[in-house]
């Protein structure tokens, strides 16, 4: 077992109250959290124990939609319109990508998630096997999202996905999904539909990124995505969207009485100039939000403080006003809710019996001080230089800025580099 | 001397090319840069040789707008409307604060400015003894910028200070301004315009960070916060305006004609939802333009990497075009730029006879890799985890992760939480 203590805990599993305590780690679990009485200490036998120094453990953040290979386009094509961006940069590129790729990029986010405090990536890329791999070597969890569309994918393959990677780790699952409506044929979504409701399974995808999205899908069928992936019995047992930029008021309404999750990006969303969600009329609403930072090509970070600030900040913009969307709202989405988001309600708070995934805050940066509010800190200032541990399923992957994984990182940017060869 | 070698080199005294070489520190200075014969090395002793193991040298930042020891407001109240936020939280505690408080405040916030690989601030606030001590005491460079206003200051104290102040240390300097229009009677406004003009120095203030501030300006005087200044005389000799939000076309002719530098704040605007300003105008007309993080009160964070992402970002989303305000541009305005809209014109580049003001950038991090784009890098992913070092005037203040400073810092956190019960 592992004992932190002289900490400070939040747990978010009773609002934002910060205790004073202990936590203990049994293999893969929280066993424990609270103060224990000295015989309870006593009658445990701690492999390790980790004096928290006052610092702060909470549950990691969870990355409720990225594409973490494609970090072999980080910086490469920016500064430039959407649809070039695409069509002349990112598909020509992504038609030369190997398992080997995959594998290696996916390795490359594995170690800017650990720095960043996250445990688990919503995944939606595709050479799954590799893919999966590289989360299994490095310790990683993450959940797959079918990226099925019409260049790549079919619901036969989905479902041989779903039964194999569903069984193939504890540290890795897979939910139904599309690319988007834009770039699948409605008769492989009807395929999908077949397979949410023979599985009893959600459904998630791409859903009004942008404007152009949304009013194509309306010439084609007269309906918005949400109305049509609803029309089409995909919701029957939940989901969510990605980005939801262009959300319709009705589409919102679906999203509230189905319980979806919308799941914002507000980095990519604002490097590639798609637009500012509306989160505060989902608050409003009580619709389910979580956060993801998109793939490295379009943020370029995969930094969840950056995306917690800028979900927050950016709806003050948008409705020019400084007290909608506060801290708590945001780091809510970025923890509890991005998990549950991705089916991972196990791994969501600070509490005995849940998985041990979970972060230490190192408070004793500037950036954490004075303390007069550690949520607002975390969600206003707080940056990866203030990730000191990140544990998942209970093993600890990162801790003062060094990694615990199958490969030295150093060989994981080398190997990064020479690859670039390739393209 | 201190010798950094075995690294790349971004001057940026020639556009941004990369160079491989050395750079030497003579005291305060710049020394050399570029690739020595071998019998230039045997002629010099070096005190310290530093293997930059193929990471990046760049100038530091500078921070053109803040007030350090607003320090002591983080977190303290957010997610509140500006108004409320002035009158109800920020001005009742600033009434209470203490010579002490500016000290400890002050020196809570170099700590952060060292860890963003910022080297210099300009600053307005008040207490400036305290405030220059702190600065001098921790071998941070600063600019003083007068806050005169209607609750504080004068003319002749501002001639006094100008006088005091730049002739007192090497790393401290004073420039004329006022806090704002909205804040300051006419004739004091008229008071600055003479000091600017005998000692031909160019002026700063706030300057149409609200539409409110600029349509109460108009109906006071007929005129916009910047054609008032410039009428009065105060952009003889040059000088800026911080924030810039609204300011109108005809403003940034006025900005343009007399050379005058649009210091953006783009956090803080975006937190305290003031608005975007229109960098990708001002970079169309060739306005000088720097950035600032202002204070920890509105920011919350004093992080130049976070500026200069929100600083390109937003301008991708005012315009929804991606192409606009490239990384080059940002990166740009927050060395280069920076340092010349403060008047440190010797600390811009690295060159032979600057000051040694300069950061280590470690590309051995995630976010850094592949390397397409080390600007890209820097500007889209980089983050403060990417400081490995900050020198300020040939002095290594900060060295992966651990501060060399007059105190330590674990002290400087203490005291600013202790002090937190006298407000």
């Amino acid at each position: 077992m592992i004992r932190f203590y002289n900490g400070k805990i939040l747990t978010l599993a009773d609002g934002f109250n910060i205790i004073n305590g202990e936590v203990w780690v049994d293999n893969d679990k929280i066993s424990f959290v609270g103060k224990p009485s000295e015989k309870d200490s006593e009658a445990h036998y701690f492999e390790q124990e980790i004096d928290l120094d006052g610092n702060l453990l909470m549950p990691s953040f969870k990355n409720a939609h990225t594409h973490s290979a494609m970090t072999f386009l980080r910086s490469y094509a920016d500064d430039m319109p959407l649809q070039d961006w695409l069509n002349k940069q990112v598909f020509p590129m992504e038609a030369k990508l190997t398992g080997e790729h995959i594998y290696a990029f996916t390795k490359l986010a594995i170690l800017e998630y650990l720095s960043s405090g996250i445990t688990a990536s919503f995944d939606m890329y595709f050479k799954l096997d590799d893919y999966v791999k590289a989360n299994i070597d490095a310790g990683f969890r993450t959940v797959i999202c079918s990226s099925t569309n019409d260049f790549g994918g079919s619901p036969e393959q989905d479902e041989e996905d779903y039964l194999k990677f569903n069984s193939i780790s504890p540290l890795i699952s897979y939910k139904f999904g599309c690319h988007a409506e834009y770039t699948t044929k409605l008769d492989t979504i009807k395929g999908i539909a077949k397979l949410c409701q023979k599985y009893k399974e959600p459904f998630y995808s791409h859903n009004s990124e942008t404007e152009r999205e949304v009013s194509e899908c309306i010439s084609r069928y007269n309906k918005t995505p949400t109305q049509l992936f609803d029309d089409l019995g995909l919701y029957e047992y939940g989901g969510g969207g990605f980005h939801g930029v262009y959300l319709s008021e009705n589409d919102m309404q679906i999203f509230k009485e189905k319980g979806l999750w919308a799941i914002t990006n507000p980095g990519s969303n604002t490097k590639l100039a798609s637009g500012i969600a509306d989160l505060s009329r989902m608050l409003d609403m009580g619709i389910n939000i979580a956060i993801g930072t998109d793939g490295a090509a379009s943020n370029n970070a995969l930094d969840m403080f950056r995306e917690m600030y800028l979900a927050a900040g950016l709806q003050k913009l948008k409705y020019m006003d400084a007290s909608v969307c506060s801290a708590k709202d945001v780091l809510y989405m970025a923890t509890v809710g991005s998990a549950r988001a991705m089916g991972l309600a196990d791994c969501d708070t600070i509490a005995a019996g849940k998985q041990a995934d979970l972060i230490v805050i190192d408070m004793n940066k500037p950036n954490m001080q004075p303390i007069h509010n550690i949520t607002k800190n975390l969600v206003f200032s707080g940056s990866k230089q203030n990730v000191k541990l990140t544990m998942c399923a209970g093993k600890i992957l990162y801790r003062d800025g060094v990694y615990y994984l199958d490969e030295n990182e150093r060989d994981i940017y080398k190997r990064a580099n020479k690859m670039l060869d390739d393209f």
